[in-house]
């Protein structure tokens, strides 16, 4: 840890103690991320030192495309704009070039909105009942309810590119690859457990490096 | 109400009977609008109706700009988007003509998330003891927290476009002058609760529907 | 920031780690002011430091009455009853002298429930398809649903006095002139975004604190 | 059941209907009584039967004083004062007579705040590691947090009065007496899990109607 | 549907009307299985028609073994224990043969903890960063958080049971496998977002009863 | 407080300084219980301090029988079992011997499901309007919703073990004899709230620690 950040720290924990003496207001609760979360989420900063920096995020740019998958995401969350901290949304922009996909991964603490903005989309989520898909196209909006498994795949010609808004101030992405394949889970206990071969399961660990 | 609403209604009505006697999943709770909301939304349609329709909405488009103020937004809630019910998340799309405005307005139940698409916006909000103003260029993002007043300008040269999420199924939309000159509060009481001149008063009622 | 504060404040800091050590309970949470807050409330006070002074405030008194508007409220929330810290609830009184308001605004994340207990008040709230307007008398109670525009005005021949109830541990008070008009937003942008005109505009920042 | 309440019931339901196509607004949720309640509240009135009627409870009147306690309570929830629908939060009027009490008791699923009017009175609530009790007089307000056993007596000369106002829009209050005796558990389970003696219980048994 | 359903829900709604004539109390909301769930749960039987059977499930049995997992759960929910409604909270029982696995799955919309009652039990959840794998003896207890991608294995040389409990009234089991291979997602879709190879998928679905 | 708590309580809040500075998750919240807890829960520790023993409680003992009641619990909350944090939920196991009892109680802040693993338990809860009393038997699951008194019987011929959960991270158990005998809250006060009489009052004081 540099100096700089525990100087930082230590001035922040300071500042507070003006909290018990003055009036202050809570309109809102910027996050102060140097201190440690909770479960309703990060301590709040001071109010004398919010600033309207701490209520925008410049800017979603297009992010860098994943391979194989070929797409990327960018999340504007409350780690990057504080300003959100406490209020249960957060935002994000997909891209998704030629033949690629956003893999099937769930949200396990935030339903998803998208919203199209160019090219085609096919989206889909998936319970033990119901399979859900669905073609998108530019300013089409589906819904992605909170824990489900889901996918998006680009169905045209060009690059897709969408929106997206989390119903979480901090949303958590688990691509349902990385969880198999990317850590050491023993193969056994994988082909047990998903029933998956044992040749399969080992390709891709080789892939998405996990080992066991 | 027309004879195919009621007839409607009854088959709804009818088929949740099934509950009760067939293993069913709650993995979402698509809206039955047809039955009265209640202060968690909207109660569920039968599994069996819900189809990959209740979870998009197609499409969300420019909308008409309203004058004086020479902006529009088209909203998609779980009103016209019923697998919104109960996840806390809705979006919208958000225009504003050359000089316009989104005026001063709040959202009571619901934080809201603005992504610049297109042009320049001038975004703010105010709370007693801080005014937080920003400039705003495509793919910047901007945090209006719940419940307070705000406000849009387009500060650049062409028209501004902006998708938006809220943190409500359901939100409002409350702008200040249909509150304080669309109805028929008498002019002496808004006289007295907003310390505005009686003249102004009734030059905006004439303006905005109001009478008193 | 006093020496004193500081030493308190790591006292305080430095009494929590008796938390991983004893059997404590958790029956309540009486707020740590001099700890930050966060979006569920403050940090707890240890148990050992609790006493029965963290559940009352002593006493609610008539306040001073604020001009123009010849009225005033005291509230008591979680900054001066710690006791109420997680729980959701805080209370407040009102006095409003002959001809006297308290204006238009709203407690953008509270419901606020008025007690009438002296003379006649006339309340009323706005959305943008109502007008709840109501005469009142002592024991009558009024609800004002959270987050909209309201307002009291005393109807009466003397004082008028009620108490409060807000379902927030520490509401706030955002009155709309105080919004409008008591800071540096330009006239040009209030004139647009409210219609009101640059005269009744600069003569209320006049009057309010406001500048630009 | 009356042939006018099935009228009115039908009514109520064929009304919803129009929900489906009118454009409406979610600014409130005033409760439906005729439908059966949820747990987040009653279904709501369609927006066009609301009236101002529907946020105003007149009035909280001195109630009768119960006897052998010689107090009484008024209380103001959603069942007498539709609004609070949903919004958390409910309101009452205590009144204890010279040398009473409002006996130990609790309430389930809300937090009591305590506003004293008139009168002394002395207030408690006991946790397995803290007896927290404190004289309160005129403008003095106290906090109960949710779930505990509490009590008042009034500690002074004359009758006391206070306002109180519950975290909850539809409180429950449970008098221990009439838990432990207003009904037909019997003594010798009553003795087991309270180590009362068995003349004891049939003595208050007797007295607040229970058998057993 | 069954006439005599018809029946009972008519007189079920019939009966709720007694809610606004008589006083009534609101300690519990048992779920009201024959009426349309809410977001909130389902609406509540009327008190009237209550009974002890509505707060008992008998009994917890050992269920049946399903294959080729060799193992079975039994859920106690709102569903089968209407007393549950509301109170987020449910509870289950697991047996794992010899040999036997409760595959990879998630709870969408709840927390789960295991109490291990016989037997030894290995279990894991996985997020991106981090793989957490137990062995687990009679008396251990073990949590896995909202949404996380799970399994529990028989690491013991005879029948493994424990007690489960659920933070939500209502809990979903989703098996990796049925979402995967139990509908008709193409084969090549299921390819390119999940990285399977082609015959993998189309081996699972034969098992499992997809096409595609 | 030992100097080594000192130490690794610094520690601590250093480490959370990288929070800052790299990507984190937030998949879960293990209870840092070195740091005040909030009305949320206990802040999380550190991710790269998490280990599987966070999420694991081993084991779930006999516990130690009580007098006079002949029965006891082990309870497995956040303060064990920290991985619990901010979930809403917990567990525990009770025993209650021949001819005992878990007497009189209320868990102010969480509903309780109990699972009988063994012997008879006969369990009751009580309501103003509603005794609601049960024979259980091995694998039977009853609820107490949160808040209400309530209480369990061995009424079988051995001993009886249940498993518990709760709708609460760090539930409390609220015994009525120890809220109201075993404190000094004065005999008279006492009398007055309860209606029992003076000596049976001072008897149980006498017996549970009380004075006064």
């Amino acid at each position: 840890m540099k100096m700089i950040h525990i100087i930082l720290y230590f001035l922040a924990l300071l500042s507070y103690t003006s909290h018990a003496t003055t009036t202050s207001v809570n309109d809102f609760c910027v996050a102060n991320l140097l201190l440690p979360n909770t479960p309703s989420g990060y301590p709040c900063k001071p109010q004398s030192l919010v600033t309207e920096n701490d209520f925008v995020f410049s800017k979603l740019g297009p992010g860098v495309l994943i391979q194989p998958f070929n797409a990327g995401t960018t999340t504007v969350s409350v780690k990057n704009l504080p300003g959100l901290n406490g209020l249960g949304i957060s935002a994000g922009r997909v891209v998704i070039g030629i033949n690629g996909t956003i893999p099937m991964h769930t949200h396990p603490d935030a339903t998803e909105l998208l919203i199209v903005s160019q090219g085609q989309i096919t989206a889909g989520f998936i319970t033990p009942t119901k399979l859900i898909v669905k073609n998108l196209n530019p300013g089409d909006v589906f819904v992605f309810p909170q824990g489900l498994l889901h996918f998006q795949v680009n169905s045209g010609v060009g690059n897709a590119v969408a929106f997206v808004a989390y119903s979480n101030s901090d949303p958590n992405i688990h691509l349902l690859d990385i969880l198999l394949f990317g850590n050491n889970l023993s193969t056994p206990t994988l082909e047990k457990t998903t029933l998956l071969d044992a040749a399969q399961i080992k390709k891709l660990k080789a892939q998405l490096g996990g080992s066991g």
